[in-house]
C-alpha cells in the first residue's frame, strides 16, 4: 500500500525544475485523423538523455542527505535509468555505479560510460544486474536506487504527468507505456489525482510483460525475458514489490499487450508521419492507437518516452527486415 | 542599405514570443569528439511548423495594420515559409494565399493545405511563384510578404540568433545555412550585435547556391535551379534584392559550398548518432563540420533548421539509394 500523495509529485518538480526539461506537448495531425479526434505526442523523447527516465532518477538523487552523496549511488538498469542516473549524479557531483546484464545494447552501454559512470556487466537478465547492484550497496554504502519501485522516482516520473494537465488540461485518455510501473503510476497518481474521469492506458508489448501478467496473477509474478523491439520494457517487476504493483492496479483503465508486427508498423509511422527516432518502447502508444485498441474520445494524450534506439536496429525496422 | 538594428530582433520577439517555440540547444558529443572542441545543436527543427520559417512569418503577420490583416496575405515559398506562414496566419485569424511552384514535394504542399491556406502551383521556378503571388497582391489587396528580403522577416529570424546568445553566450562561431539570406542576416544581426568576435559561417549547397554566386559577382545575379538533397536552399536572392544580400555581405566570415555527397553524410550522421530526421538544408551546418570545413575553435553552434523533408527521399538517403 503506497503512502504518495499527488502534493510529492509537486515537492518532486521543485526539486528537479532546473535538472530535468519540460518537453513539448505536439498535435499529431495523421493520427487525429485516424482516430477522428485531437491526439497530441507528449515528446518525452527530447527529455535530455533521451528518456523520462532522468526525471525520477534526479529526484532520486536530489533528495539524499549529504552523506548519502559522499557515498555515491548505485542501480541496475536496462539501460535508460543507468543513462538517466549517471548523468543525473554528475550534475549533482554524486558517483554513479551502473549494473547492466548482457542483453543491454552495446550504444546504451556506451553512452553510459561516457557520462562518467563505473559500468559492470553482470549475467542475463535484469534480475542479475539487480543482485549486483545489491551487493555492492552493501559492501560499499552506496544506496541502491532501483529503476521503478522506490517513492522519489515514482514521484520524479510523475512530473510528467503535471505537464500534460498543464499543457493539456482538457485532456480525456492518456496512453502510458507499462513496464516496471514506476512511469506509470507517477503519471497516473497526477492524471487520478487531477480527476477521476482522465482514462488511463497501460500498454506492453506481449513478448515478457511482466506487470500484465502480475495484475492478472493478483501478485507479483516473474515471466521470461524475451529479446524484443521495445527492450526498455524488459525486466521483472520485483517479487517483493512494495509501490508500483498496487499502484498500477490502483489506477490503472485499459491494460494493451502488442505483437512485434505492432511496434515496428509504430516505429514506421512515427518516422514517416512525425519525422521521429524512437526506440520500440517509446512507440507503444502509437501502436495501440493504430491497432484500433483505443475508443475515439478526445483529446488523447501518447506519452512517447524515449529516443535511445540502436539507430541500425531502427533502420532494419524502417527498411523491413526486422518485423 | 539596411536599416535594421539590433533591437529590432527585440521588438520582433516581443511580438512572436506567444507564437513560437524557443528551441533546444543539444550538446552533440559525437561532433564535439571529431572536432575537438565543444559542438552545439541548436535544433530549430523542434520549432513548431518543423522550421525556423515560423519565427519570421509569425512577426511578419504579427506587425499587419488591422486594415491589412482583414485583407489577408500572400507569399511565394519554397515550401517551408508557406508552411510556417499559413500556419502564423491561421493562428492570428489572417486568411492566407501560398504559391508553390511545381518543384515543391508534395508532403509540403499537402502540409501547407492541411493549415487552411488557399494553394496556387504555378511554373518551374521560385521566380514565377513569385510573380503569381505579385498579381494576386496586386488584384486583392493583399500583404505580399517574401520569404526572406523583409524588414519584418528578417528580424523574426533573427530571434534565433538571441536565443543562441542567451543559451550559449560564450559561443565562438556559428555555422548557419544561407539560401535567400532571411535566417542568415537575422542571426548574425544578433550575434555581431552581442559582439564581433562571433564568427558566422554561412552554409550552401553546389547545386544552385544563388547567395554565394551573387556574393562572388558583388551583385544579385540569378543561377539555374537544380534539384538538390537541400532543396528549401533552392531559389533565387531576387535581382531587385533591398535587405539581405548586402547584410549577408556584411555580416558573413566564411562561405562553404558542399556537395550532394557531403549533405548525404550528414543526415546518414545525424540519424546515426544524434536520432534527427533533418531535411537537407538542415544539416549543411553538420556537414560542413565533418568536412573539416571549420577551425576547430569553441565553443561552435550549428543551426539546424528544419524537418520538413520528404520521408521516402530520406530513406533512400539513409540506405544509400541516394547519393
Amino acid at each position: 500500500m503506497s503512502t504518495l500523495q499527488l502534493n510529492d509529485i509537486y515537492l518532486a518538480r521543485q526539486r528537479i525544475a532546473a535538472l530535468v526539461r519540460r518537453t513539448p506537448m505536439e498535435h499529431s495531425p495523421s493520427l487525429s485523423r485516424r482516430l477522428g479526434v485531437p491526439v497530441y505526442l507528449k515528446l518525452e523523447s527530447e527529455q535530455l538523455t533521451g528518456s523520462f527516465k532522468l526525471r525520477g532518477a534526479s529526484h532520486a538523487v536530489a533528495q539524499l542527505s549529504a552523506e548519502q552523496k559522499r557515498r555515491g549511488v548505485v542501480a541496475a538498469s536496462t539501460g535508460n535509468h543507468g543513462r538517466a542516473l549517471a548523468y543525473a549524479a554528475s550534475q549533482q557531483g554524486v558517483q554513479a555505479t551502473i549494473c547492466l546484464s548482457h542483453l543491454v545494447p552495446a550504444n546504451k552501454v556506451q553512452a553510459i560510460r561516457d557520462l562518467g559512470a563505473d559500468v559492470r556487466i553482470v549475467g542475463r537478465s535484469q534480475d542479475d544486474a539487480q543482485r549486483e547492484a545489491e551487493r555492492i550497496a552493501h559492501e560499499q554504502g552506496a544506496t541502491l536506487l532501483p529503476p521503478f519501485d522506490h517513492p522519489a522516482i515514482i514521484a520524479g516520473q510523475g512530473t510528467l504527468g503535471l505537464e500534460i494537465l498543464e499543457q493539456r488540461p482538457d485532456v480525456a485518455q492518456v496512453l502510458i507505456p507499462l513496464s516496471g510501473g514506476g512511469l506509470f503510476a507517477g503519471v497516473a497518481l497526477a492524471l487520478k489525482g487531477a480527476s477521476t474521469q482522465i482514462v488511463t492506458h497501460g500498454i506492453s508489448m506481449q513478448r515478457g510483460a511482466a506487470m500484465h501478467a502480475s495484475l492478472a496473477a493478483g501478485r507479483p509474478v516473474d515471466v521470461e525475458e524475451l529479446p524484443t523491439l521495445a527492450d526498455s520494457l524488459g525486466g521483472g517487476i520485483g517479487l517483493d514489490n512494495r509501490y508500483t504493483f498496487a499502484m498500477t492496479r490502483d489506477t490503472c483503465d485499459h491494460l494493451h499487450l502488442l505483437s512485434e508486427a505492432s511496434i515496428a508498423n509504430a516505429l514506421r509511422h512515427a518516422y514517416h508521419e512525425e519525422r521521429l527516432v524512437l526506440e520500440g518502447a517509446a512507440a507503444v502508444g502509437i501502436a495501440a492507437l493504430l491497432d484500433g485498441l483505443v475508443e475515439p474520445r478526445g483529446p488523447v494524450v501518447v506519452v512517447v518516452s524515449g529516443r535511445n534506439v540502436d539507430s541500425d536496429q531502427h533502420l532494419r525496422v524502417l527498411t523491413g527486415a526486422d518485423a
